[in-house]
């Protein structure tokens, strides 16, 4: 074994070879999950091997040799969060603090998400090296509701380009609810994370095609935010939502109405597909990927694929930043200072650029929309590490998890 | 002269003294202005020197000092912006780009505003290292205007602190016009970087004192963000204001009204305090020394001073970051992802976190009430340079001022 | 012949037979029309005579019994409007002045109403005694549009009486355009004479109904109004309506969100019946009688059957005082004062209670939507008689039509 | 002693003479209230009277020739109200019925309104014919308020015409509260009634007097209204009215930012006035006559003398109908239909054309700022006689007062 596997693996002892337990044990400490797919081949050797044959380096530099760079990184501390086992101690402290908070109520303008069990509550984060952490309901199935808000607009955004996509929406808070009968002054909806203008996102989403294909491309680039994983859906949220959504078709037909849509719209497709588009099912697991992938500049962690452009992503988290909290954005971009959007199922995701992404899930939600524990974490989590979109301002006492 | 003086001088040939004008051109080089007050020690050491008498090192670390560290810094191209040159010659180019963007008029609704030389166009720059660059009519006087917001927020947030200050106002743009008659779904003002905001400002600013007393408090921590250089006052402004100012009023009383005010506040000296703040006179060079303030987290690059708290500066330049720029704000957070703040007599001025401060004055303003040669300007900068908010994101091919 | 028929006929020579001739000169000059169906039984034995056969009171007392009364009182000047050729010469006058008003233009959001002949101009006047008079394009058919909004109320107000139907309406102008997207504070439309208050009178009529039947409710109604005359439909105006009617969709969805509807409401057959009721075919001389119906508290002056009570009625023209004219309700019950309800096919009708109804047509349109000529023919008529709701109370030279 | 004149007292036996107290007898009866100045004349004359003198009709004749007239009608029964008696006993009845509604609250934003006693309750009656009628605290003073707007706007109408004035104010409800901050689409008032109109009317009120003198003029309107009798003036009242009135204040700077106010309009004086006239003291007994006044066109029913154009009376009568009722204007001139203007001390004046005045004073209003007893007594008045604007329409069970 020479000095750089040696390095490599940074062995307790000087041998030629390491026990499979204590590098399985290393990836872990360092965030890397057992699914990771950039160690499956890896795993795949490790499982070929004879029970107590030991591991030498050759033979992951021949056998797995996809996982030989992030081994490496792992074992080396050289990940974007170095020190991950500490971070998991603190966030699991910030977790069982965040559990406390018990205000708010369950959504109940549908049956099927009043329901829901209120005292579920999961953190899951996801680094740009794609290390990983999950605390609680972390595989609680809930709908997107408006978190798919970010992923509708990135569609767009892909598809059309910002010049086209702007033409029918803004930039601005509404400085209103979200669900408010109004467009800004040019008769478009005001931005692209409230309602009107993800109804709008979904109009131009692919107008020529038909809804299944509408559909799944969506569907497809919510995989790929989130490691090639599927999401499910909730067909009874589905005819729920269609059911009572009144209001969305007031402000649907409203905004055809003044012109804002582009010509030949199909009013009842475009609301269909923002139905379907809610009513996707996903965990906190996958979202904190799909944050993580707009952390990183458009590239899953998990894949190393590019899902969309980094102008895309820096465009969404513009928006998520200034929009994504519904009526209490402002308040959020003031004290939490980070990109998020949260959907009333309960699910807040937050975006910290260039280095995670977090998703939480508990379904009691405030007045605002925005659910209590998620909002209660992610202060924790700023007033704690230095995250804030203008802590780099300020020497202050928080941590800094990068840091060695 | 040892290795080290060597380094510090880094003068061309290995004479044991340097010459003054090779001295003065590298600080200026630098973006050292002749007047920073940090080379004042060095300027009265070398202007008591001989003609022809050579420069010694160790005559400068007797005699001045306090420059020595600076001198350092800028001979060894060890200041923010190491190639203060080149960063110089691009601006003079987008500036020279910018001046032909000639749409927008000049704001007419008080004489003195209107009869402004149109073509007025300066520029300046001040980085956290206190370089400075200038350019056009950098000295041309202007009433802050709506400008004046940041210091009146940072003031009340000084002296008061965030939380109280914000049960008073908001955290939110209005979605609406600067000056709409309306307030947000808790009769507060919806920001402090709109009319009604500031008027709030200045009723929470020192009530119990005499007016004289609070205007000073204002100069004074404006002096302080301009490297203690007192601003001027522009009474016939100040005195067509209060004539003119019946969407003020109108605003204030039902202000009043709606019970938004603190107890016991006197509407007349408020408003007159808000009047007089819109009618203080700056300069483009001492603007850019206010937004270098703030993007030093509220030390003063010139001085060295501490005019405000890191947590003053970091919630200025939240509420600038998504309100600053009018009806504006949402776009231009979006598009160039900078806080800034303008003023209906053409000035912005916008801050490059940790980097620098940059005024722009133009006195043609566009239908929003900005500068139409300042948002262009700014455009133009963020596009060469990676100075967008999520500029980190991506990795383009902007320039990074901060690299050598 | 006895003094009493002497005095019904008022023939000109003392003899035991006048001419028919004569007797229908007199019916004409008494705007009793040809087809008046009080008149049958007259017209009938009329043709039943010889040439030249001399008509005997015993025979019209035989064989026109239902006539009798008529004929007296329209020969001896009894009836509401006594002197009625002079008022028909004003009325010409009135006419050919109002016919010079070309301004407006004819609506145009759908092509049905584009494509009318814009100078179309007819005037219908039918008094509560069932004289009537017709000038210009008097038998031009249009449809109905907004002038069905009286009906529809009436309809409702009979079937569940004024409690229930105002438990989901409101009183009030709007201070508002007519399609608003805007309900009052109790989140009901603000009157029945909007759209979202027809929207909701159609709601509330027989919604356990088929359609058919629902609309064959309206249909007799206005039937009945008019003298038994069944209107007809334009199936075109009604398709385009309903592909067009995108503010209609959201005001009626907005009510729907906001709980405006009575449970259970069919948003869409709704939606139908009032396109149905807008797309209703008639002419100036169906809509006077209408109007004549309603200044006669409801009994229909040609048939002499009640077609809907006297409080109805009243409810009905206090609603159409002050709301019936869209945005322009205000300024006419101020200058015009009197109950009337305008269409954009550029139908008026006004009602003259215990006197008269008055219907014009005239397709060019204000902004606020009345009919140019339609409100110009009404001012020029309250200038020369003493119609306005307030002229009772000043002793002005205006004619009094009711007058010897 | 003729017969005319024995027609004339209608005495009970055929003597030359008429007993004093029978004559008074009938005269109160007939509602001719003692202190009428029409029987000044009479009740000198039969105070110049020895004790049993009898009265001979010459002598009345001579003496009194100024009541002669007045007397005949009392006592013939032909006044406007001719069974004055039976008048009175319904009116008590309906007094002690509207009694028992002890719902509301009084008025508290100023000191002077909330410490009123809140059980006061006055109801008087004036006829066009100066019949009087007057029970419980009729002589209570109390502040006009917003009753005040009907006499500002006849001042206005008077001095300038119906076509200047409503270049400055519409015509229409505004839909909303009675000091919303809005104004209608052509930046005015929406109307006279509400308190941005009626600020209109005191900028309208001769701007180029002095103060006092556009009080004054006010006040002899005023005072012309009633009998000539002078109303008083709630100092404290004014001056709290002045302190408290921040909505007014943003109201008026807000019309002045707009352009609403006629060039050169000062605000203060402006403010000064209407603050002025809220706070002028009166009672119901005078306010009935004031509504008489209106009733009769604009002629004093006790002095005879024409205090407003006819014109002037029926414009102003247009505008109390669809707007004097602040937010219940449309229900209430649905309900009662009866042009009414009501004032938040309690007051609600009701005009029945051509026939009567009504006030009504009770300090406890309801949360639309009418007084509760006062809406109450209306209702049930229209309730029992056919005063409804639209009661003529109907053939209804309801008393006719002018009947024999």
């Amino acid at each position: 074994m020479n000095s750089a596997t040696l390095e490599l693996v940074n062995a307790p002892t000087n041998s030629k070879s390491v026990n499979r337990g204590y590098l399985e044990g290393q990836l872990r400490e360092a965030g890397i999950h057992a699914e990771d797919p950039r160690i499956a081949s890896l795993n795949k050797y490790l499982e070929s091997m004879e029970p107590g044959e030991p591991i030498t380096m050759d033979a992951i530099e021949n056998g797995a040799a996809e996982s030989r760079a992030l081994l490496g990184k792992a074992i080396s501390n050289r990940l974007v969060v170095p020190r991950f086992g500490a971070f998991r101690s603190m966030i699991e402290e910030l977790f069982h603090k965040s559990k406390k908070a018990e205000g708010g109520a369950v959504a109940s303008y549908i049956p099927q998400l009043k329901r829901v069990n209120p005292n579920l509550f999961g953190v899951s984060i996801c680094t740009i090296d794609g290390q990983q952490l999950s605390l609680g309901d972390s595989n609680a199935e809930f709908c997107m509701q408006s978190a798919c808000k970010a992923a509708l607009y990135c569609s767009v955004l892909e598809l059309l380009g910002q010049g086209l996509v702007h033409r029918h929406m803004g930039w601005e808070p509404s400085g209103r609810s979200f669900n408010e009968l109004a467009l800004n002054q040019r008769n478009q909806p005001h931005n692209p994370m409230i309602n009107a203008g993800a109804i709008m996102s979904c109009a131009l989403l692919m107008p020529e095609s038909p809804m299944s294909e509408r559909f799944d491309h969506l569907l497809k680039m919510l995989a790929g935010f989130s490691g090639n994983r599927r999401p499910g859906f909730n067909n009874s949220v589905y005819l729920s939502e269609r059911e009572t959504a009144d209001r969305n078709h007031a402000l649907a037909y409203y905004m055809k109405e003044v012109g804002a849509f582009p010509e030949g719209t199909d009013l009842h497709a475009t609301l269909d597909l923002y139905f379907s588009a809610c009513s996707i099912e996903t965990t906190t697991r996958q979202m904190a990927m799909h944050a993580a992938t707009l952390a990183n500049a458009g590239v899953c962690p998990l894949t190393g694929s590019r899902v969309i452009k980094e102008n895309t992503a820096k465009n969404c988290l513009s928006m998520m930043y200034s929009c994504g909290m519904y009526d209490y954005s402002g308040e959020f971009a003031f004290r939490v200072g980070l990109p998020a959007k949260s959907g009333v199922s309960g699910v807040v995701m937050a975006v910290v650029p260039n280095l995670m992404g977090i998703a939480v899930y508990s379904p009691r939600i405030d007045a605002m929309g925005n659910s209590v524990r998620g909002v209660e974490f992610l202060k924790s989590l700023v007033d704690t590490y230095n995250m804030h979109n203008y802590d780099s301002l300020t020497r202050t006492h928080k941590i800094d998890p990068r840091q060695h």
